[in-house]
């Protein structure tokens, strides 16, 4: 059953960011600039995080070398689309982003010493950085760009390869770019309204 | 330093989604009705969870009896805006998300036995509960309405006492409507684009 409630976004923003929108599994050559992934920062910096920790650390991954060291450590059926997509960021979440709170949330200073446990920390850490990942993606659409969100990968391996000093974890890898040849499968079914929502 | 590039999504958009939408402290009276919060899921149910495991599961807190039973079991400060506010939401994850994946997920009849660990499960289930918790703010926002996501809140009595099951997580209390009087803090710091990039 359809709602009759016509939303405030637009028809073409609504299909841009989430209908016609899909995960890319191939791109074209085009590449994607540093200035591009900055106009996407500078739009998805002020969706919410708790505490406004904002614990997500994105690198972009440019060299030859950098891309060889991350698709060795991505798994099977994602060392192929790794390889080829003309630009992947690694997110990850900071695990110390407790240190920044001061600066980020300063009328609440009492909030540094609820993280003070690294596990408590860490699970916010990563909590929070899912959600800057979705914001991220939905960024990557904005730009009029398909994303490619991986989490099948050897995390361990990664986090030493790319983060040694042990302070990050990283949550997702991301292909993006211009969506190439055959770049959907059929979309996959959803959750009805009601299987979601209940009233109580 | 600003990007010079301009994104595929409206201004208007940016600013209804991103820019302009704040976390809301305070609401008018004006109700928000069921249909509203199905138009939300018809359009955000489309952005990705890996897996398509889509583990949000989403309480509408209608009765009275129910809202004095969120109230009482969050944290001090939080307790006035959830018994004032429209329309509260609770969200929570499924633990047992895994049950749907057949159906959902049909080309990849493995990816159930991936999660039988119940340990895996839970971390995934949040995990994707998370980023599908920022979808439904966006989502909320693109209903022209404004969204208090609160963690605040005694997890263990709220899982008990809505999800008796011990089958579901919550993982936030969102309030909903429209933004009242003195509703927004001052925007918080956020990071700088070279904080939280790095070309590698």
């Amino acid at each position: 059953m359809p709602s009759d409630v016509t939303l405030a976004l637009g028809g073409p923003a609504q299909d841009l960011l989430f209908r016609e929108a899909r995960t890319a599994n191939s791109f074209t050559d085009e590449p994607v600039s540093d200035d591009t992934m900055r106009a996407i920062y500078e739009l998805i910096k002020y969706a919410p995080t708790s505490f406004n920790g904002q614990p997500l650390r994105v690198l972009l991954i440019r060299s030859h070398e950098s891309r060889m060291r991350l698709v060795r450590n991505m798994s099977g059926p994602n060392q192929a689309k790794t390889h080829a997509a003309p630009l992947v960021a690694l997110l990850a979440a900071d695990l110390e982003f407790h240190e920044t709170l001061p600066r980020l949330l300063p009328h609440l200073p009492g909030a540094v010493d609820m993280l003070a446990d690294s596990a408590i920390r860490e699970e916010a850490a990563v909590f929070n950085g899912a959600m800057q990942l979705s914001y991220f993606i939905l960024g990557v659409r904005a730009a009029g760009l398909a994303a490619g969100p991986m989490i099948g990968f050897d995390e361990d391996a990664i986090n030493k390869e790319f983060f040694g000093d042990g302070g990050h974890k990283v949550i997702a890898v991301v292909n993006i770019g211009k969506p190439g040849e055959n770049a959907w499968h059929p979309r996959s079914p959803r959750l009805a309204y009601d299987e979601v929502f209940t009233v109580v």
